[in-house]
């Protein structure tokens, strides 16, 4: 039966011991999005056409986020990530924002937290640097899109 | 015309100087959710009745994360929160864990960030505790709903 | 002769340099005590009938204190830890709370500092959690009992 | 009747409110040891007649990690210590290095935990320094000795 | 007679108490540049009429940097900072960048060792981005060339 | 032709991904120096022959500064270092102190920025604990002399 990996048998929260695993390149993708009001995608757009500056800084933001993953999320295992990639698109059909990370590793345990950390804050970034003309933006849909590598092989959303 | 407070005249991502604003009592509350199988919930559940660990240890990921906001989000100012609270109520109605983060602080400066990060994290770790059994969850909904203090007052989501 | 190895030639502190040494498994068991107030280890105990949050704030924060050796203790190398285990019993025959960290790794160099470290700060977490109503509680005999892996073989306290 | 602060009602952990508080002149002093083979000791005190590196080391590393008490102790508040002091003496007629840590702030909380995470980080720091030629080193009997400022005012070991 | 504020009458490294020290405003102000081959100042502006993503990036992380000082610089006071400002030019004449990093904030101790942090690291990425291209850049020449606030009042490079 | 690795086609600020690259040994030494007054100097070097705290304190922070290095550049990757040394050498002639730091690594990609911070970091202490003394130093000169390891091979300053 299926059962949560962080609670031992005791139901106690405990780290998953992954010494016993082989290291295996890994990959994991996430999206999410900041909904916003259209002048407010407006503002960043038009940065955006000059410097930039919203989304460089949340995507340097996300990218930063992800390589403190273990830090964060009190079960996580350290990991010496190879290559993050975030990417955010505006987005005027849905007056949003568009997030995309990509991690990945040569390791013993996958990088979706990574991945979904760096996603998160990316979206907390743009939702810093826009605060002041839009209080009701909000971080929607942070979810894993596909996961490679690992005991369980290629994932993709909507396979289950 | 409102602009975006963190790009100066030159359009350059900055840090507000809020070395001249008084200091209030400022109070934000965050309100998120995350989706899951009904299935998923029940774990939670009744991992719950028992020692209710995925969600204590994903209530003290929110508090410290909070705490840590300032080095995640890049131009957001140190502070010394007096108070962080995260609240995870499981919610068998919508499938989901309903997340409630409200940070207090007698500061320079709103902590609309810091609950949100709070809420962010919480539902991350949420997520790392369950993947195993349900990667399909969603992280939704991440959006303040009242803020008190500072120069703009008290705002109540739904007022502007 | 022996000598203090993160002392160079001239006597200035150094991190070894374990660059030539071999990967191998390693492992560490630390053991050490929160002596306490009879009332104080009740009130722990029935809360953890409860819902055992003491403890579990404390085997968290010990298995997040181990990732973050490598910051706390000067010259520690970095290490990507594989296995990461807290145990807190309440003992009421000794008023104390016993601790153990276990702590894993495939690495060049030994995790007994992971495992201290995580031992001590599970230990400070409680005396946090239990301060009001107990100041004079005493984190006690935090010391190596096992360890495994590198040059030196495996080590058991009271075989030297 | 006397209780846990960091659970709340429902006996869930929680960061205290300190909101409401007074800020007020706060003191902690912390003492507890390193024992140690007198070889052990004798090779610090002789380290220490030329350089003193490894005390030197351990002072510092107790500095340090007080100011990174609030991210180790998962309740604890940020605080902006304005005092830490680390004292390690060594103690030949009890074959161990006396520590004693001192922690001051003006603040809404007490800064016993900033003095208690400095004296075992620099037992640890120490211990670390050492374990080549001692793996059987203890850090032992660290405790609160005195607290000053805030609603208890003055208190000292013994008197309660 | 002048002496080092850090050495305790013993000579040991400790903390400077300031808990008896004025709040005051405080602001300090470095400079510095990074000085690299013409082909590569030619390659960051270029790419600064685009996106300017070179600069930012270095921005963003002395701005990070500043906050942490406290962390990097052992006996450094953790401090509330209430303004942090990075500015980098590029310039054609010396082939380098110009780095001008400005701190402030309302405090018992100066802000010097922030804005020499945030200069040095805006300096360190810019190295890193452009080090594929030209790994003979240097940082040179960081250096306080204001200060207010605090007993020594108003410091200028050169008046001395 | 060349172009700077960390941005992308679009010119974005991305971090390079290093997944396919051969782990190989890699080290890298930088020098710079901190430039003083000929009595700064020389308080350093009488505590020096008693003590030798600025300069044990400085290397301390140079070394644990380059274990932090993927934290403060954002287009970092996080690395398992193996080696650190960090040498401070008083150098009356130029009234200066000289700075060296050496890293070293077997991975995917190279340790000279980790150099470069530890001797920043180093050079940033040093400021910090005689700045009571000498507020006009400065950080100088910090630059890479040599590096080993991954497809550039052994590369030494003025080889170019």
């Amino acid at each position: 039966m299926s059962k949560l990996t962080h609670l031992d048998a005791d139901g106690r929260a405990s780290m998953v011991d992954v010494t016993d695993k082989d290291t295996t390149f890994r990959e994991a993708v996430v999206r999410g999005r900041v909904r916003m009001q259209p002048e407010t995608l407006k503002l960043i757009i038009e940065g955006g056409h000059k410097k930039g500056d919203v989304l460089t800084v949340a995507r340097i933001a996300g990218i930063q986020a992800a390589k403190r993953t273990h830090e964060l999320i009190p079960l996580c295992h350290p990991l010496m990530l190879t290559g993050i990639k975030v990417e955010l698109t505006p987005n005027e059909a849905d007056s949003c924002v568009d997030i995309e990370a990509r991690c990945k590793v040569s390791g013993q345990t996958g990088v979706e937290m990574e991945a979904l950390t760096a996603a998160s804050v990316a979206g907390l970034t743009i939702y810093d640097m826009c605060k002041a003309v839009d209080r009701g933006m909000t971080i929607d849909a942070i979810h894993l899109v596909e996961k490679k590598g690992g005991k369980s092989g290629h994932w993709q959303l909507g396979e289950d």
